[in-house]
């Protein structure tokens, strides 16, 4: 049953083992070793605090050579296949801690031609415009301007291309396939691309002629492409990215990934209000079948998506959301009240969000990186 | 042994049997009555009426549409290895006599990519590089610069990319193993080369918004790529390409294909006159062992380099080649004359070349397409 789930770039799904991934991948686990240096640059964010930025590739690599002067960069990106929902949200939002933290540029990669590729029914006309639209959503979040650099691939390509050339030399096809479970009907773009991620990865040290280290915040989903990239780094010279993976945002009805393939379980960006608050209302949670029974033996917030929300981004305070938990284990508190406070607070997060994402429209000329 | 051979657009080995490699490949003979529809447009060009450009794809089709007001353009190029010979510049001659009849636009390609991924040597600095030297022998010829463009691959990828994208999105892992005979072991940017090649099959047709004919004059050894691209280009609602197929240009030495790998057998435009006339008088010919043998038993004009370079290139008239290649089985002429004649004719191409390789320098951003 543990062995039952599949995680790749393309898929999540069953029951994912995020332990067992950190065996698969062979990642190392964010230990309170870890946290705790981390914890003297700042305040100590609650994804990291809460176990949800859980996983991790030479972090403490990425803090010897930034504790000995050599700054790093971050790198993180989006595949614009369809609007942005809070479960892109939530890495951005750790990007920007690391950010805002040790003050440090930010590579953002949107794969217009990824998912072009990947995906039979989109074209590359819906794809660079959907790039167009999560752009929108990464400006929003506030990053800092003078330090953050968007990447649209195939508007990027002529800075990209060489360095993905390099890269692709150096990756067999046996490996593709082993990394990405290719198959013989997979097109010949699909195996390139890969190349294409491992790029902005490398950008920068060879801009700039000497290596500069690189830090990737993403979903431990997207580790096979920077493994593969790892692999090859000291062949062309460069310093292997590290990373730092954040387990998968939950879908409302109980799924372990939010996706765009289950539009009820989803809150985008760009929902109304009123379409927040009825997908909120209509989750999946851990209450019992009838109020009485409910009253009498408590709900169960380990199995509920509606906790698992205020656990990942809606309730920053742990002693309220401990208290919580607490509540509804006792039958003090009902789903419906828990439903109305997380739908409350997102209706808020959405609304602040959309007014600064309809300004990010004049300020997308700020951000965009060599429009070549 | 007619089996005995091998033609890919990397490897020309063996004794080539160019008439089943017809067969093979699927393209049809350039007939006579393709030869007498031509005629009508200007005078044929003798590597068409020696049979030496003799395999086509639709070329009665595009002769077709140009008879109905639908003009074609001309898409050839090189892969930049090394420097130019005279292998390379005889489809270019060729390709200059279609643009001078048809007075039609030519797009040449250098692949600094492909040279880069399919070498383990090169860098892309050497293949970059290389493309510039061999585009002042391309210049050199003098392809009317108000309609010829030269596209340096990785210069060019902004808009050759998004081409490349729609192109490998219709191409399996299979299809390509197939066609290319690619291994496990195969480099993934290798896999993915040949949608780039295909790209200027397309890129007209996409930059004007309508579709627009192709014709590629080029070895038959590069058929396979356009192959693919014939293959898919329905799916993309674009023409197929046409092709004109030549023979592979011999090497010095008897050997099929002039080729790098052989330095001795193959005359670069960039030796110096001394070179050329050495390597020429050091050629396999068709003579005997001794001067009485030959005087008595004549020559093997069918086998010698030294008359297939004079019926390639470098005697224009049929009837001189006729009487020498009688002179030569009755054993009136000596090899050691005709190895002088063939060096005074090169060594003469030679000189007028590299002075107008000179003087190409300066003409190179005329000719220099989407530096993007």
């Amino acid at each position: 049953m543990a062995e039952d789930f599949k995680v790749t770039p393309w898929e999540v799904s069953g029951e994912v083992d995020y332990d067992m991934l950190i065996e698969r991948f062979g990642t190392k686990h964010v230990d309170n070793a870890l946290l705790d240096r981390m914890s003297k640059y700042g305040e100590l964010h609650p994804l990291l605090k809460r176990g949800i930025v859980y996983s991790h590739r030479d972090m403490d690599w990425i803090l010897d050579r930034y504790d000995a002067g050599e700054k790093f960069y971050l790198y993180t990106g989006r595949g614009p296949s369809g609007n942005t929902h809070m479960g892109h949200l939530m890495p951005w939002i750790f990007t920007k801690y690391l950010q805002d933290t040790f003050k440090v540029p930010l590579y953002f990669q949107l794969t217009d031609d990824e998912k072009f590729l990947f995906n039979e029914k989109l074209t590359l006309d819906d794809t660079k415009n959907m790039a167009y639209e999560n752009m929108l959503d990464v400006i929003a979040l506030g990053f800092d301007p003078t330090l953050t650099k968007i990447i649209i691939d195939t508007n990027c390509i002529k800075t990209l291309y060489p360095i993905a050339l390099k890269t692709a030399k150096k990756i067999t096809f046996s490996t593709a396939r082993a990394v990405f479970g290719f198959e013989n009907s997979t097109n010949i773009g699909s195996i390139f691309y890969t190349s294409i991620q491992a790029a902005p990865a490398f950008m920068v040290s060879e801009i700039e002629g000497k290596n500069v280290p690189c830090l990737i915040p993403c979903g431990i989903d997207q580790d096979p492409h920077f493994r593969v990239a790892r692999d090859i780094a000291p062949l062309l010279g460069y310093y292997k990215p590290a990373l730092l993976h954040n387990k998968m945002f939950p879908g409302l009805q109980g799924t372990d990934k939010m996706s765009s393939s289950q539009p009820n379980s989803t809150i985008y960006t760009t929902d109304t209000p009123k379409q927040v608050r009825k997908k909120v209302m209509s989750a999946f949670t851990g209450g019992a079948v009838t109020v009485e029974d409910q009253r009498k033996n408590g709900g169960k917030p380990e199995i509920c998506s509606v906790f698992k929300y205020l656990h990942f981004l809606f309730e920053e305070d742990d002693k309220k959301l401990e208290e919580l938990m607490i509540k509804c284990r006792n039958g003090e508190i009902l789903c419906g009240e828990c439903k109305k406070s997380l739908a409350d607070s997102m209706v808020n997060f959405i609304e602040i969000h959309q007014e600064k994402r309809e300004k990010a429209r004049d300020k997308v000329q700020d951000y965009l990186f060599c429009e070549d």
